[in-house]
């Protein structure tokens, strides 16, 4: 049994790394900790394992948990991981970080996009960004993987295998984005006060969102070429899911027999890549709605020949597959464990 | 007072009518036709209306129509109102319809988008597009007029000043269209049941919606040049209430100020459209939940220097502004009654 | 025009207050106060009045109060009316009160309930309880008005006629209530975040619910004996709206024709109130989805002779006839306006 | 590897059973009928099982059914079953019925709450009323389980410890339960039409739900007295749970502590109740959010002094504990198999 921990297990992440990790076979959780809740017991604030954990969170303490763990999740707001984490890598322990603080290899993105100086600027390299499906193999050997963000994950395997084929227009590329309200975290504020927040579809952040920087980044590595990302972000009216709508314009006519090939051969054998475009049932195309507690990225498209556009869907679980999920999926590789194993629960349906 | 019917009041859009009609104090509604619901008590159907009328529908019958009413709003689906609608313009009758059977300029567009042939396209010509923020003069005059689609409307007023503006490339026109369930209309089926439709985030449309037609009709006529738009509509979970998002691209750089007053000069004296784009609020852009119940167009833009986009935000309630609402206020202008009457209630929050 | 002003306006209530006073044809707003919020617009805390008005929130002062009001709405936390209204009223205003204030007439019954000993209690004999299905005589003449609880209000409603007639048994009353999230006010709170709130069926109050106080009160006139009532309260996901589901136990076998009678001899004339009993269609029985937005309150019922038992149903949207709209009403009478002046909405439907 | 079949599995019981059974890893799904969708794959039907089954729905044939299957879950609308299991059993296998057709065991009930003749009177007795909690050694050797109705199931565990202990006042039990709109099945109807029952608090049966005639004879068999109860059924607006919160009269006074002790010894070591009633946290007592997707029955309760009664509030996922959940428990006990297989999912939080 590995031994593991969460730095940070209060919020909406940590209640999720939780849930998969105290039924997964091969490891063992040994610290779990939180700031605010220290000696409270866990199924207090994640009511659902109540019955099913009598752990509790313990106080911040990295010597504890360099003795405790050999693996440790970061589930801690932006700017915690980047102090902790160097330390914890020289103790040897490998660590999945859920925060911004490692994603993008470009030091100077993180004044731009997040405001402020990286300390440990000279890690960006050797951390992996943590998208098993264009990194595995460098997963298996990494140290320090840095965990996408949720919509990053959608975004980014939505367009990879266009983007590889070099079917679209790197120019005008727009993704919609809408989201539920668990994506905001468990902090209570006056935008997400239940009668405020119930029944919106609320661009909250129309450009400029911190999630284009890692997508951008990601693409135009795939691409060879710079590539623009147009991204907006909605709240909508559930608690979970993601739905990124992604509209770009095709360089030149494609047939969706051939462009369902780039897709199956680009995810061929992956294990949580679903393809879905069906010519009948409800869900004939992505939607959040099935995906929502399991592992799933279901991925569709639809051309668009009156304007020549290329409409791609891309559907998550944002705690599951959008954080925890993705998190579980890359310490199972950096452990040589099969990789879907503690992941393999289908959505709910109806929910 | 005026006497207007409604030929086919049972569905969303009738139940809107009504709701509206009843308290307006320029008209008397002197017949509610229902195919389906005649002999009804319309409280039965619109249960919202129990203890305010107690009107029953009647069955439809032309020639009674033609006896009773001065103007009649044609809710009815598609294909119907085009049959009738001759003979009660040959009556005299004034027509407000719904429907799309008028509201595409080119006969030939009919097959495209409707697989219709047009049974009298020279009626086309002669029915004004229903959208009084553009067409105020010629709807004054109108015996028929054509209520634009609930999607139009909005991407329309969202994007009209812009395009006559000239600063976007006319090519690259995404409008990403997030609607309620009211919108699909009040008949039962598979995709509306509670248990299926609940916490969707369904991209239903993600290419050739219909309403793109008039939507490219309309914005091409204020052009000059020919528009193309990229649309898509998905599915979410609320009743009313629509968010068009509209992704541009500018074809120069254009300063936030300058577009305020491209916005505010375009619109200013319409009694209708809100421009908003706050520094503070929960609701500083537009969002349909505090439009619902009012006939407002809540319009909105942000400018993403990043990729030289311009974002443009539109929030109607689909049932009134979208429909109903138009409807009154097309009326208010064709009978030469104060615009406004009938339709000054604020929105209800929070719903 | 009376001059009329409004005392804590940025709460739900206060806002219910301004959407049904700014279109009230007989009333003019002189002033609205918030502490929180003074030199705000009043179109940024309540964002469904913009475009409508322009009016912004003052700072709390009883004297300018005094100058510019002659008839004043107490939207105030609970304890704070109390501290105010006396010397309101020794101006010659008139006072309604929506707080909890001058509710209860034993004072005996403050510390009891609301844990806190009433600092004026010899105004409890001078104000009424608002409620004009009961009390209208009173409230004409009346200078302070206390207006009842929300939950109180439809549940007395439903209660009231049976009561009156003798027909159930004093000692076993259960009122098992459900309402939506507006009900507790709009100060987020762990327990109305929408990651939280969204979806629940919490029992937040099984026992103890401060509300049971005035309603046993009323009842308890009604009857002229004694009656407890065993009520518990649970939040539902919706933001408007409260069912009060009565569950009493007949004294003798009763017919429902006669049952019937009893309800319409009671009620016969009220403005506000529909009595929802039909063979057919999908509110046959009251709901609160069909009044949202309306100042009704719909009250049905159904004899469960297999124990008999009679269940009361009573539905009203808690914003407006379970508070502004009852204020508003108890307003039109002390005025001597026509009872159901600025009241007449119905509900929006679908919503 | 147990060879289990599921007769009629299109709809939400059917899907869950499938998502349950297709992870179990002591049985084998060899047959799926389905008389609607067969030969279609079961994805389009169930669509989060899409990626995770290839299997197809099988028409209905009993003899196939016979030949494939060791146990049968009957998966049926109500009158099915009672034809279909008599041949099952004669032919040695096991049968799980989850309708209604054996859950009485007085045949003059039938008649009397579902309208309809029992052709098969006399395998009631030999049926057991699958409720583990109650009945678990009867279990062990039953070749035909009844599974409970859903809001039995949590209202008689509510019950059961009080009853049996003589607690409360047998002539004055009230049940009012909510319940999401999964609990109405998969075929849609008006009633279940998105628009017309997102947002209710729907009192659809507040008199004569034919689950009281199992909550009664379970009760009165617990009592050894006849038990009354008065059952009220409220349609609420989430998908799945349900809460049942019971009122009930104390016949004598008793402390909160001794009463905790009464549930606590009647179901120690019970695998999958939980007793709520916390402290502090958001989720102090049962509340269905915190149960969605899992298959406990999370139950409390709080005393009211003033009027004597008592409130026991009860919480399961209608589809899970309320349904499939407690099938796969019963089909556990009756296999030999660890009671909790296949079973151990927590509920997804926040949903």
């Amino acid at each position: 049994m590995v031994k593991v921990g969460i730095i940070g297990g209060s919020g909406y992440t940590g209640g999720e790394l939780l849930r998969l990790l105290l039924f997964h076979p091969e490891v063992e959780l040994t610290q779990v900790t939180s700031r605010e809740y220290a000696g409270e017991y866990i199924f207090r604030v994640h009511s659902n394992l109540r019955g099913i954990t009598n752990l509790q969170f313990d106080k911040p303490d990295l010597s504890k948990t360099i003795n405790q763990c050999d693996l440790v999740f970061m589930s801690t707001p932006h700017g915690v991981s980047s102090k902790l984490t160097p330390k914890l890598l020289d103790a040897g322990l490998k660590v999945i970080d859920l925060s911004a603080d490692f994603r993008l290899k470009n030091p100077e993105d993180y004044p731009r996009w997040y405001g402020w100086s990286h300390p440990v600027p000279e890690l960006l390299k050797k951390s992996v960004y943590g998208l098993p499906e264009l990194y595995r193999e460098k997963i298996k050997n990494a140290q320090l993987v840095a965990c996408p963000g949720c919509m990053a994950i959608v975004t980014i395997l939505a367009l990879a295998p266009v983007v590889k084929a070099n079917l679209i227009d790197l120019e005008h590329v727009v993704a919609d984005i809408k989201i539920g309200s668990s994506g905001a975290g468990a902090k209570p504020s006056p935008a997400s006060h239940h009668a405020e927040r119930f029944g919106v579809i609320r661009p909250y952040k129309p450009a400029g969102h911190r999630h284009t920087a890692e997508i951008e980044q990601e693409l135009s590595q795939i691409s060879g070429s710079k590539i623009k990302v147009s991204m907006s972000a909605h709240a909508v009216n559930v608690v979970r899911g993601i739905l990124s709508t992604i509209h770009a314009f095709l360089v030149e006519k494609v047939e969706t027999s051939n462009l369902w090939k780039v897709y199956r051969s680009f995810y061929q054998n992956e294990p949580f890549i679903r393809l879905v475009r069906d010519r009948k049932g409800l869900y004939r195309l992505p939607d959040p709605k099935v995906v929502v507690g399991s592992n799933f990225c279901d991925l569709g498209f639809e051309i668009d020949n009156h304007t020549g556009r290329l409409v791609v869907l891309g559907a998550i679980d944002n705690l599951v597959k959008g954080a925890a999920g993705t998190a579980v999926q890359n310490m199972n590789i950096m452990l040589g464990i099969e990789e879907k194993t503690g992941l393999n629960q289908p959505a709910l349906h109806p929910i």
